[in-house]
């Protein structure tokens, strides 16, 4: 007989929820990649229906019995780190009712699709009301978590995506951002004033020939089609099972230079997610640590590892052969000026690495303060557009540049804005570290030679999943918690000395 | 307070069952159409909680006792016929134990997976194994369903497909069929000997062009694209739920006659899911009536009203149009050459209406010896390949071209197959009825005017969905219950005497 019977079951339960969550995850690439409009009501039902079972399978009497039995049984590292992880989800489920649960997935679905209409129209009242009435619920699950959580509202909605993630932390080195980043802005624009302008490839660029650059890109830094696919949506996002990793795109003819870096964005987080341990899947322990890990593999691969002036001298020779094109826009001196141009504008997924924390603190801003009631939805674009003109210097001409072009909120996302920044830091102290440990990494990049640098993050992140936290992970690889220095120590490199 | 609240509560459990369906129903397709290889195991982990679930949620004990309840409840038509339905359901489920319905899932995904390679290389081999382990998982199911709804183990199989279907019925009809069929088949190959042959377009068509024509038919026909996609699959079938109806088709460069006939095939059985009643959506009533009319409903497309001169004449026009060609062979005496073209071959999708229900003969007696022990997996290969020649005459050269050409078995469907051919049977018996009733439709149809087709079809049987048994609903459409008759005086007015 098993001398962890509870354990056992527990482990039983999580497949089952993990499998449950791997359907969920297929409906929701499905409803946004290929999902005809008119199959929205019938899909937010499914998802309505399996988030409640989600729920009740997860908050069942048993499973509370069983995580108090295990917690006397003999568990190793792994098994223990499990365990936490599943007492962390338990406390989250149980603080809400089956209830509420359904009413935010109804919320959220209709939400998000009106969301898609008035972005289209830019026209912030076509989704007013569903906002509305969606920070309603989700003010009230923030409430009911932080009261089982013992922390505040906003750091319960942080733990969902950021376990552990403290507003104390945040509040820190974001202030040590506010101070740096603004000169620091100032300086590099002067300079790159003062220097030769970047010369953007001229198009059209066609999508059959950007797929396939795409492709090898992906290839080249170790995506597996046989575990995966690259699709196309509004909203890029990475999706799926570490089995089978979706990730999406948005191709623009006439301007190739965001969307290939966008595709390197999201395969970082695909790999992350292949690159967890076979050996503990769909178990708690072996999913990807939160979202400041998960960013930072993203964010490592797209502006630390692929617009260094090794990865853009390979980039350079494929995209003239992709685009069959020969202009001197295609030097790696241009494409590097190109790829690190610094400008105060709208968008925050189009921003560059200086602008970008602006960007996030505004959005940290006005989501606490809609959580916490001091803003109301009707004035968030009127906030925003304030918020956007203070920060960055620069008004948004209508919703659709301004608080209508991220999904997130619309999706029901509060409280994950803080991990994209976080996740920047994460990411340049990462790299730092391996290159310092492998310094032939960056020239391995130049060969198209991926496998020194995922090794590393085999070892020292991917591999590693949840069994330990986040400040661990980063405590263990880099010899330190998560800092602001490595961040700006990297900015000035790049944007002031180079 | 309600006067039916047991009949409340297990619509309120079947709503919930509906929407499981309809994932597993998106889970299915992505795994057709979008899956990449890798990612079959966890899907087959998915498909599998999700069929333990529904299992689970159809068989607690809370459900038995409500039926019982509602029983006495004042219920009206519909609602009576729901329950019935529901006491079918749960007759089926509780038949079988958990484990049984989750290796019966496991053991399908893993049969389909091995089918597609054995059916790629032409190699049995490769799928024997897990077939023989699937059609002994099959047998046990059988079984155990003979016994809860005390029937013989191959009716409870075809009842799951074809509720109250009967193989006394069966073997009535298709005895009819036997004897007038091959007779049939002489007269028909000799007058086609003797007349103009049939000459093929010749291609290449484009699949671009292909896919913007079949869209064309599609909208023409009344699919609606809000509500529903076309894709590309190597065995088309049609999935999704009402409000989002997927349908597949394949495209063959080379050759344009099948491809066109599929995808009208695919809709007729899309435009029966759209047409049932939204008032009874996510009930058991709302749903098709079963196999045998929703076959009725795609051969009543694709055979009565797309392959006659009418419909043919409109075609041929699109098609010159679609690939901007203009040989004779687009000429609409010749296309219905083409279209009516009677041949003895291996291949059961593409074979013609005369021979096609030969085919389903022979599946029909290979899957009842498989299911009764008579027939052995390991014997399969060489007992199609005798059944051919006895019932075809003509030999298959592998089994790519023989038994593994269907998917039907390796994806557990056994007591499916007759339903192909009596649906054949209603498609003609309903067409008749149609036009009888409303003698313009054959000249609309030729104007592109499915809308007194489609009219007729709504009210006599999308409408009713499942409120009645089939039978009911042919005799109330037809005047009269399944009968041979219509099906072999339509194949001898448009093979001998046109």
């Amino acid at each position: 007989m098993s001398a962890t019977p509870a354990m056992d079951a527990l482990e039983d339960r999580f497949r089952r929820l993990s499998a449950l969550a791997g359907a969920e995850g297929v409906l929701g690439w499905d409803q946004r990649v290929v999902m005809p409009k008119g199959g929205a009501e019938a899909r937010a039902e499914q998802l309505a229906t399996l988030s409640v079972l989600h729920h009740e399978i997860l908050t069942a009497p048993a499973v509370a019995e069983a995580l108090d039995a295990a917690s006397t049984e003999p568990l190793d590292g792994w098994r223990a780190a499990n365990l936490l992880e599943m007492r962390r989800r338990h406390a989250h489920a149980t603080a809400v009712s089956a209830g509420l649960v359904e009413a935010l997935s109804r919320a959220g679905s209709r939400c998000e699709a009106l969301w898609r209409e008035a972005r289209a129209k830019a026209d912030f009242g076509i989704v007013r009301a569903a906002l509305t009435e969606q920070v309603r619920l989700v003010r009230e699950e923030a409430a009911a978590k932080a009261d089982a959580l013992a922390t505040t509202p906003y750091e319960a909605l942080l733990d969902g995506y950021e376990p552990g993630g403290s507003i104390a932390r945040i509040e820190a080195l974001f202030a040590e951002l506010e101070g740096d980043l603004p000169p620091l802005l100032e300086a590099v624009l002067e300079r790159q004033e003062s220097r030769e302008p970047a010369t953007a490839p001229s198009g059209p660029f066609p999508v059959a020939a950007q797929r396939t650059l795409a492709q090898r890109v992906m290839t080249t830094l170790g995506f597996d089609f046989n575990h995966g696919r690259l699709d196309e949506t509004l909203h890029p996002f990475c999706g799926g099972v570490p089995d089978d990793v979706r990730i999406t795109t948005r191709y623009d003819e006439a301007g190739f230079v965001s969307g290939i870096m966008g595709v390197i964005h999201e395969t970082g987080h695909a790999l992350y997610e292949r690159g967890l341990p076979g050996d503990w899947r769909h178990q708690p322990v072996g999913e990807a640590r939160g979202m400041v890990m998960h960013e930072s593999q993203s964010l490592l691969m797209e502006m630390q590892a692929c617009r260094s002036p090794a990865f853009l001298g390979l980039l350079s020779g494929w995209a003239r052969e992709a685009f069959a094109s020969d202009g001197q826009a295609w030097d790696p001196e241009n494409l590097h000026r190109v790829y690190t141009r610094v400008e105060r504008s709208f968008i925050r997924v189009e921003a560059d690495e200086i602008t970008y924390p602006l960007h996030v603190i505004l959005r940290t801003r006005l989501e606490r303060a809609l959580l916490s009631g001091d803003l109301d939805v009707a004035e968030l674009p009127a906030e925003w557009n304030a918020g956007m003109r203070d920060l960055l210097g620069v008004t948004p001409p209508n919703d659709a540049l301004g608080c209508l072009q991220d999904i997130h909120w619309y999706d029901r996302a509060i409280g994950y804005f803080p991990t994209y920044t976080l996740g920047a830091m994460a990411a340049a102290q990462l790299f730092q570290a391996a290159v310092a440990a492998d310094p032939a990494i960056p020239e391995a990049i130049g060969r198209g030679d991926f496998a020194p640098l995922l090794g590393w993050l085999g070892v020292h992140v991917h591999g590693r999943a949840s069994s330990l936290g986040t400040e661990e992970i980063l405590q263990a690889a880099t010899g330190s918690t998560l800092s602001a220095g490595p961040f700006l120590a990297h900015l000035k490199a790049r944007y002031l000395d180079a």
